[in-house]
């Protein structure tokens, strides 16, 4: 029997989905599980998609363009342009969620053993993208005490290498809601200049920043717009994750050169995805504003609610709908393992994702947790609780 | 300006797609351009998948499993066991496209170097997505002359070394129609014990097969159960290439969760798609009857029609709906650009793809395209008049 591939057995296990078989037994047996685990919104995808896909008369479901419909890409010309975002349909690649519009990042702009410095706690996914790509990611610490908010430059200047290419930062982010303040955003476009860099970045929370401090994208950033890639996806903002639609933004012809041949490969991102995220964009914006302050409520229900129980933090997440929390217990793997394996209160328990997964250096985030606010709230009261009654059982409490 | 990766700059570009500006260029001036390049069939999406798609009856379009929808699997299993091809739900994964298959087999089972022995021409983006994955394709001839048969054992032997990983063999074959026989599978088959190789097969048009030659599976080979890894894709069955809606398929377990992994970093397969290709299976059997019958009598319409045009040839494809065709030509790409920039027939103009992109060994198929037959039958025999004509007034004809 051949043998699999190292980067088969170098990619890591979803810290998001890995526990999913021991979520599926507590179910077997009866038990109800809050899924605080993963970016699943509960909130409802717009009327004008559903009715779109509902409304779809065409004969034959065939390819679309590589690059994605026109008529959708011109309409997100005008999306992005009421966030100051100034594009043309050019600029814009429609991709198979933002997971592809990452992956087609790695593989167009770098090569094996390229380096990519990414600040963690980050999106566990981006390591698997990597592994998958040849690159190496090489992390720098932020931490729950300090808010997790970016390390001075002097910490990015110890990675930069001759290998290194890229910097990538989510923002709002994934997994802990920070949000980079103009400081910081300037911070990183001053490296990404001095010493040529790639900046991926991943904005597909923008909808939802939930203090008053303004949205810096990577391309309000002046002098680095050939640097500048834009991962994109309508997965969030409009609850709409299974259509697998997301897009590639830069104004850079080269790279967008590179990046097409890769989705010419792939034939076409998904035609009802598209027609569906087409008509999202036609949606009145009372529906944005009901999700907003949804997501307003759910924050401070969760974070009120977490910093009320003994022993446990979390800080106040600025945008996104996740936190990491710290947590009394010896090892969260175990932890939230044990949530589901040999507890239940009241015929209840929680899952969530360990924040192991999101970092790289070995032991952080050990006693961390990520949780999602994609509950309502009612739900989110009684996660709460019944996290609270697991950490009083749990036999690895630590104070 | 940071520079794009090796790989990015390596990459192909589509055969069956760069002529694709040339061609709206020709839409510009009003040339009506049939399309003979690319096998999006024109027959309709079945009425079951149109159907399911209007009845969604869903508030959230969200994430589906990252190994697809069980029901689903349950019942490719059925279809599977149709064509003796016995598989429980858990050998199957569903994935974005037959491509993301093909991918996922790379990433999964490859390492870097590895090398994928392919008779070529082959599917263009097979080497795409061996670039891709840092592999690399080692093709064995096969000849237009010799109907496209796969060549001795010892053919392929002389490409086995300590890097080879991997057979991968497209039956019915894209581009060239071929079938293999019994006796050409049980070789491969034996190649692939011998030396304990992967062997990629895909498959995608089984349904199409003209001949009363059975069809041999990879999946019907005795003692390499662990070896085979099956690419499958819904697209030209049903004429659905927009849904994104294909499957990899292994008895390998150890295969199958290190393509899981990947499968978890992008998440998830798309909904829609999924759903449109369950009801699919539903369909009453008069569906694939008719969309046989109909590639019968376009299949013999085109060969026909080929060689009858003097100077052309083209062997008799078993399966599929494409065949490679030799013209009278200097060189294919540039005739196929020359109909595109320089031709017309009262107003009217053929796309083909030039065969050099199917091909790896330098100068093979140069006056060879791939036609596919997707047109109604009047259309057909209307392009072959177009080409007839082109291949008359080009200034490179040879004899």
């Amino acid at each position: 029997m051949p043998q699999i591939s190292v980067r088969g057995q170098e990619m890591p296990e979803s810290p998001i989905r890995k526990l999913a078989p021991l979520a599926d037994d507590a179910k077997k047996r009866g038990i109800h599980v809050y899924h605080l685990n993963i970016g699943q919104p509960d909130l409802p995808t717009p009327q004008s998609a559903l009715d779109a896909i509902r409304n779809i008369d065409r004969k034959i479901l065939e390819y679309s363009p590589s690059q994605g419909y026109l008529s959708y890409r011109n309409k997100l010309v005008e999306y992005y342009a009421s966030y100051n975002i100034k594009l043309t349909a050019d600029d814009i690649i429609i991709t198979s969620g933002g997971s592809e519009a990452v992956l087609f990042s790695f593989l167009a702009c770098l090569n094996p053993g390229d380096e990519i410095i990414v600040p963690e706690p980050a999106y566990a996914n981006y390591m698997a993208f990597a592994i998958s790509a040849g690159a190496r990611i090489r992390t720098i610490s932020t931490t729950i005490e300090e808010g997790f908010s970016l390390p001075k430059v002097e910490k990015f200047e110890e990675l930069i290498n001759e290998h290194t290419r890229a910097i990538l930062i989510c923002n709002p982010n994934n997994p802990t809601g920070y949000l980079y303040t103009r400081r910081e955003m300037n911070q990183i476009r001053d490296l990404v200049k001095k010493y040529d860099l790639y900046l991926f970045s991943d904005e597909v929370y923008r909808e939802f920043i939930y203090t008053g401090s303004p949205y810096i994208s990577a391309c309000h950033l002046e002098g680095i717009e050939n640097n500048v890639v834009l991962i994109d996806s309508v997965s969030k903002r409009y609850s709409e994750c299974g259509i697998r639609i997301g897009a590639l933004i830069t104004k850079n012809p080269e790279v967008r050169k590179a990046v097409m041949k890769f989705c010419q490969a792939r034939l076409s991102p998904p035609l009802v995805g598209q027609i569906a995220a087409e008509a999202s964009l036609d949606e009145p914006g009372e529906y944005s504003r009901e999700v907003y302050d949804e997501y307003v409520e759910r924050r401070k229900c969760l974070i009120d609610g977490l910093n009320r129980i003994p022993g446990v933090y979390s800080p106040i997440p600025m945008g996104a709908f996740y936190t990491v929390a710290k947590l009394p217990v010896d090892d969260a793997d175990k932890f939230c393992a044990w949530c589901l394996k040999e507890f239940q209160w009241e015929g209840e328990t929680v899952m969530m994702a360990p924040a192991s997964g999101f970092y790289t250096t070995p032991g952080a985030g050990r006693n961390q947790v990520r949780l999602a606010y994609v509950l309502k709230k009612d739900d989110l009261v009684r996660a709460l609780l019944v996290l609270s009654k697991a950490l009083e059982a749990y036999p690895g409490r630590v104070e």
